[in-house]
């Protein structure tokens, strides 16, 4: 059995930024070192090729008649940037006290190593288990998945045969309590991108004139809240399922501490909609965020230009039941109506996904099909949390996204089980990202006793 | 007599940002190229040390009852960036046509050496010409010449004894009119910083809880106009003086074609304060900019942060008499009262400069104690503008700065006689800026005789 934690720090020395066309050689370095270190599990490994990075495709086959789980993770990570702002150079991963720091140390390496590594504790306690296992690991999380679809599509046959999902690409509320997310937000993203004059201009001798695009871009970014801060499009609101009982009850279950959060997060007050707390207002509402914005001249100094051309970043977080495609049409159309004269709109379009939900059994409103082996995984969830973490799980949506979970569901029928792993003060897309060292030997422990509680005596 | 143009090349291969740290090579080589130029014209050059880059101060003596001109300029130029905008290299002078195109050929390079090489021509000319002449070029006009009133403070008992400034930093609306500029709008800039949370959040986990900064940028930057145009800060308006009926008929002989305007702009559609014709609001309003906006993730792709900062570049056009601080002090007020709940602000100050007015003999405001100098040379510049262009200049106040002007006013008291030089299509402040060389040519004719009829006989 190998070190999980020294082969975590490999697996972080790959710069794996799928987005960053720089980064081939680290997307490389990361896919190969999965693919091998599966490989010497016994698994027979598929790199199978996308229009971008490849999907490492993995199985561990066996009598039809096993339970056959799909492991999901991805080998890419966020940019680093900005690197000033790191400790330790991002991608040269340093313990320091009970955490590794590095970026993708938690989003989504270690997690994806703690299930990798409580998989080869199995097959070494017991090489004849009962249990069909494919990892899945991709290389487009962090950019949209853009080829995963088409992945699904294509090898959909052989995924039906499976019986469910396992994964850790979700957060803890803290390092005591384990929560098995029931629910992501589905997102929309795109750019929008204002011009104005054909070029920048000098604002002594042409300031007065025209509507300056970055006067032009906060006025319809102004426009997209309500004072109270609710998103201010119309019918954005109208598909948002109410939460259920069960799920506000869990909710009660959470430490929830919100002066302990609102300092976490470094501010004074929280801005959420009326009705609803902050620990609510993720789980059960959708948002508009500005990403970035981007104009003019940003340099030291002065330079004084009304610039031709300025954009921001745009992304819903969406809940069930709201449409990717009908809310981009929203606020598309809600943008195009309130853009002032003078300047002209383009948009990117970036990516987006469903949100999406799995209820566990025994609940008000399980579904009455629901998978056999999923039910089991659930329960034996339960009872491995249980034993490992000393209480029991609590049973929360949460609000991230992992869009190919609503992907998987739609074209394979497989729902998911989501063991979160990953911390509030791990820094996630930030500088200093880390994962907790004693989470993930929690972590291995847990997924180990699900597993074996899954499989078929 | 050197060549000019050769001349302006070999200028404008220096690349003098003052603003860029790494540019020290090239402010050096700028300044010892005027230098060397106006020492072999038989100049005394002195290079006075600033805090930053240092002044160029030369001087042809002879008897104090001479009429005495200084001339003045900048050697330093604007950022080149957006970099892939320029058809040719910025510091790489090109020739197309009749217009010479590089950084700095038209802000201030070109009209600088315009006036030298009429200086040079004057002198081979006319050896013993009783004018006594002062060079003063300084290297952070670009930056907001924030040494300029230091020196000025020093050598102000040298300068008290001169009658007048002579500079060609300010524009021409087309190439056969020749405008006087008798008035320049004042500057006050600072940027603007919104901070909310510690650090980048991801906008899944955190998203919905906190009011983003972007959002609160946008907010304060959407509320500084009014839906007409006008800029909404209360008191911004109090101090402007209207125009007064001489200026307004001066306006009235520009050729002033909104829609050839409009084009040139690349806009469909005008955007002024109610009552203003473009060509007035730019001379006799105030203005509020935002030259940049910047937060967040700006790269290509997408990255799902809500960002802990953000910021805007702020800068104000000023008429008389407003006056920057109180301008400043009005905005940031402002400001402040309209900040949501949930972010801080912090503000860099920028420079600033007062707004300037200097009125031609005979005008029914002109001060009853103008210089005679100043008035000989008002009106030997209406004729030689007429000799050389074919036309009377028409005189007029302008929207840019140059806010040494208002400076060398208040501490020596000195007027100055502005003759445009650049047009509106050289693209100052903007890439592929260029100087057309025709403009040259009879801009050093006319120099050359306004400063011959200037000087006693």
């Amino acid at each position: 059995m190998f070190d999980p934690v020294e082969k975590l720090k490999e697996f972080i020395r790959h710069p794996s930024v799928s987005t960053d066309s720089r980064c081939g050689e680290g997307m490389r370095g990361a896919r190969e070192f999965v693919s091998g270190l599966l490989a010497s599990m016994g698994f027979a490994v598929e790199v199978v090729p996308t229009g971008l990075h490849p999907i490492v495709f993995a199985q561990r086959g066996g009598d039809p008649s096993w339970p056959h789980i799909v492991i999901y993770g991805h080998y890419d990570v966020q940019p680093a940037d900005p690197l000033n702002l790191w400790t330790t150079p991002p991608f040269d991963p340093q313990i320091r006290g009970n955490r590794i720091y590095g970026r993708g140390a938690a989003d989504n390496k270690g997690p994806l190593l703690t299930n990798i590594a409580a998989v080869a504790r199995l097959l070494e306690k017991d090489p004849g288990i009962h249990l069909r296992i494919s990892f899945l690991i991709e290389g487009e999380e962090e950019m949209g998945s853009p080829s995963f679809a088409g992945f699904l599509e294509k090898y959909q046959d052989r995924l039906k045969q499976a019986d469910m999902v396992f994964l850790s690409d979700t957060a803890l509320p803290n390092e005591r309590q384990v929560v098995i997310t029931c629910g992501l937000r589905g997102l929309a993203l795109f750019d929008l991108h204002v011009t104005g004059p054909r070029g920048d201009l000098h604002s002594g001798l042409h300031g007065g004139v025209l509507r300056n695009p970055i006067q032009a871009l906060a006025e319809i970014c102004a426009s997209l809240h309500t004072p109270d801060g609710r998103v201010n499009v119309p019918g954005f609101y109208d598909g948002v399922l109410e939460a259920l009982p069960w799920e506000r009850a869990e909710l009660k279950k959470l430490e929830s501490d919100e002066k302990r959060y609102a300092e976490f997060l470094g501010i004074d007050t929280f801005h959420t909609p009326p009705g609803f707390t902050p620990f609510e207002a993720i789980r059960f509402l959708p948002t508009l965020e500005f990403n970035g914005i981007s104009g003019g001249y940003e340099g030291e100094g002065t330079k004084t230009v009304i610039p031709s051309t300025a954009f921001a970043k745009i992304s819903c977080r969406l809940v069930p039941d709201q449409k990717p495609a009908r809310i981009k049409e929203l606020v598309i159309r809600t943008i195009r109506e309130r853009t002032p004269s003078g300047v002209s709109l383009r948009f990117v379009d970036q990516h987006q996904g469903d949100p999406y939900v799995v209820v566990p059994p025994g609940r008000p409103n399980t579904p009455a099909g629901q998978s056999p082996v999923l039910a089991r995984a659930f329960r034996a969830a339960e009872t491995a949390v249980t034993e490992v973490w000393g209480s029991p799980p609590i049973y929360l949506r949460e609000g991230g996204s992992v869009p190919i979970i609503a992907d998987i569901k739609r074209v394979t029928g497989l729902d998911s089980l989501m063991i979160g792993l990953f911390l509030p003060e791990d820094n996630l897309h930030a500088p200093n990202e880390s994962f907790n060292l004693d989470v993930m030997s929690r972590g291995i422990s847990t997924a180990q006793r699900m597993l074996a509680a899954v499989a078929t005596a």
